[in-house]
């Protein structure tokens, strides 16, 4: 029986991605096994990129679990079957019986086929999906840890923006254009913006509901003719009633046909110059929302140590080719888990019930949702005025 | 003999100009005189848009220091001679006897010629600039307020950046853009995240120095052939050797003349996709960098607030027609006071001799002056899990 741990990134980064391996690495020496991290993902296991981490220190791990960004490398590698023997093989070299794939759609794919193929020829592996992603948009878990972070830097960015952008006494408009691909759960979080002070966003625009031209720039008139001080949150994914995207930067696909987003705000910032005002601007929030760290939130920090710390435990008492799901309760989260083949595939939207489509903005049953995610702030070291982060590629 | 107090703010905001009026309104409080803000900078003075606040409270008082973005809105209005009676009219309605103008370069020159034209009417006013602008450019003062804290946020997201941005194992450039209009300072402020772990920014470019296509080639092949992975930091404002700017965003200038800045990173991004790389990928840090109060320099934020409380002190002890200064001390940020004829008109460019233009790089003396500036994380309140902010327009 193999008997040691191996975890591996894959995908976008989080802020909190990190956490999750404190908590693999944290649960796993309590097991006494050796624990090895894969480097760049599953490109790292077939390279035989492997570094050992059962010996780290306690003052290293904290500050691992609070740095951003993929710490062990990320790829977007889609297995071919015949790598499943090399991956295997590498397994076998390091002694592997448990491996810990954090991810989020494609890799909880990976991470299910590659279970199946241990299966087939017999060697015995426990796999386990780690959730993560700032879309939000795995199924049958409550939510995916770094969605909290990402809302929380979102929010309190929109709040920062919607300051900033009308200090003058004229007309401006905008926007600000955000991440989630065909999911509109981080978008939705600019809601969370608004108080007493402030009223931003005016329009918010997820890529669940068909965008239409017209539409559109009805809604910014409106508002623009009530307030002359209009905020726009606008989904990167936004589609047309046709499904295709309303505005797509021209560029490549990753391999697993994910296209390369971004470009909306400069579109829409284009549309309304044309054909309302002219003072305009779009702000990109780019990679800078799922990295600032500096931001993260304590709840999602905490969560996401506790979906790696649990995917740990559940892998020693024989589980297999599952993901962990995180469950709300009324004391907080707690997680279960679900088999991959279930999440395989699939993709979680904004719901539709949530979704004030008249008004352009979501209902206080989606902020009751998203509320808790953002609570807290994560005690992110500081040396010399600064983060301090660390990484191991 | 005027006694009241009134204050404005103008100018582009930063993330602690509100920290300035919570120290003009603490001293004015101490010397019993009423103390009133002009909305929207010299304009809302015009429009006699005028709001008391001596009666603001402690609490209400410590959201105002941490919030970011002028709480009282601004304004790019040059004043026209004949506005000036207008102005002194108002003064006189609110027997206003001191007067604080909170702004960058033009805000100064506005402070100098209204102190100048009541003298010559024979209106009594003591007036006094109080410095603020994210691009450090005024000159006769150690540093500007706002300055830090925007330097720390671009330290600080560059470090996440970088972390974020070479997580796969393949080649990418990617660039920052980054404020500051015709002053490196911000810019240069990207080389603060250079750690033990982070080596970014590989290349910074300066609007002090003249920029070259060809030699920007030269310098990114170079570094891409080293490590395939090239982070570089870019000034808005980069010019060429004829101080033309590189790249300029169709659009209009403001009452001073200022042009609209922006689009440097995207022109640098399609200099790079062509010759060198296709992966590239540029950031605009936008106006996220002048208005992150959530991670504010708390050494900034108690500078801001002193030079607003001892801006009081001067006026009251009958200095007139002055900027307050910051000076740099072993102990720490003390202010003395500069003529506002000496400053007016006048901009401070990153200095020559900190800059290493064979590496693209800043020395270990610009560190040195950067670094203090940074230090400390200002007390911003949360929440619901978000930073509270407040403003009075």
């Amino acid at each position: 029986m193999h008997k040691n741990v191996l975890f591996a990134q894959s995908g976008g980064p989080t802020a909190v991605i990190n956490a999750s391996c404190y908590g693999i690495i944290k649960e796993a020496k309590k097991a006494g096994a050796k624990i090895f991290a894969a480097r760049y993902g599953v490109e790292g296991i077939l390279k035989d990129n492997i570094i050992e981490m059962t010996d780290i220190d306690d003052a290293a791990l904290e500050i691992l679990r609070y740095s951003p960004s993929s710490a062990f490398g990320s790829c977007r590698h889609k297995l071919k079957e015949e790598e499943f023997e090399s991956v295997l093989k590498v397994f076998d070299k390091y002694d592997i019986g448990y491996f810990f794939y954090i991810g989020g759609n494609d890799s909880m794919t990976t991470a299910d086929r590659l279970s199946k193929y241990a299966l087939k020829v017999g060697y015995d592996i426990k796999a386990v999906g780690i959730p993560k992603t700032i879309d939000n948009d795995l199924p049958f878990t409550d939510f995916c840890p770094g969605y909290g972070s990402a809302a929380k830097y979102v929010a309190s960015s929109v709040k920062e923006m919607a300051l900033d952008s009308d200090v003058y006494d004229k007309g401006i408009v905008t926007i600000v254009e955000i991440m989630g691909r065909d999911s509109g759960f981080l978008t939705a979080a600019s809601a969370l913006a608004k108080d007493e002070v402030i009223d931003s966003p005016h329009l918010i625009y997820l890529p669940e509901v068909p965008f239409d031209e017209n539409e559109f720039l009805k809604d910014v008139e409106r508002a623009y003719s009530r307030k002359k001080k209009v905020f726009i949150a606008a989904s990167e994914g936004l589609k047309n009633k046709d499904g295709q995207y309303a505005y797509l930067r021209e560029g490549t696909a990753d391999a697993f046909s994910n296209l390369q987003m971004g470009g909306v705000g400069k579109y829409l910032e284009n549309l309304v110059k044309a054909n309302i005002e002219k003072r305009v601007k779009s702000v990109e929030l780019s990679i800078l929302q799922r990295c600032a760290a500096h931001i993260a939130s304590r709840v999602d920090n905490d969560v996401a140590v506790m979906v790696g710390a649990d995917g740990v435990k559940y892998a020693m008492e024989g589980l297999t080719d599952v993901m962990v799901a995180v469950v709300r309760t009324e004391q907080g989260f707690k997680t279960s888990t679900v088999p991959l083949s279930e999440v395989a595939g699939k993709i979680k939207v904004f719901p539709a019930e949530w979704i004030d489509n008249e008004n352009r903005q979501v209902t206080r049953e989606a902020i009751d949702y998203m509320l808790p995610l953002v609570q807290g702030e994560a005690k992110v070291p500081y040396e010399k005025g600064l983060p301090k982060y660390t990484r191991f590629i």
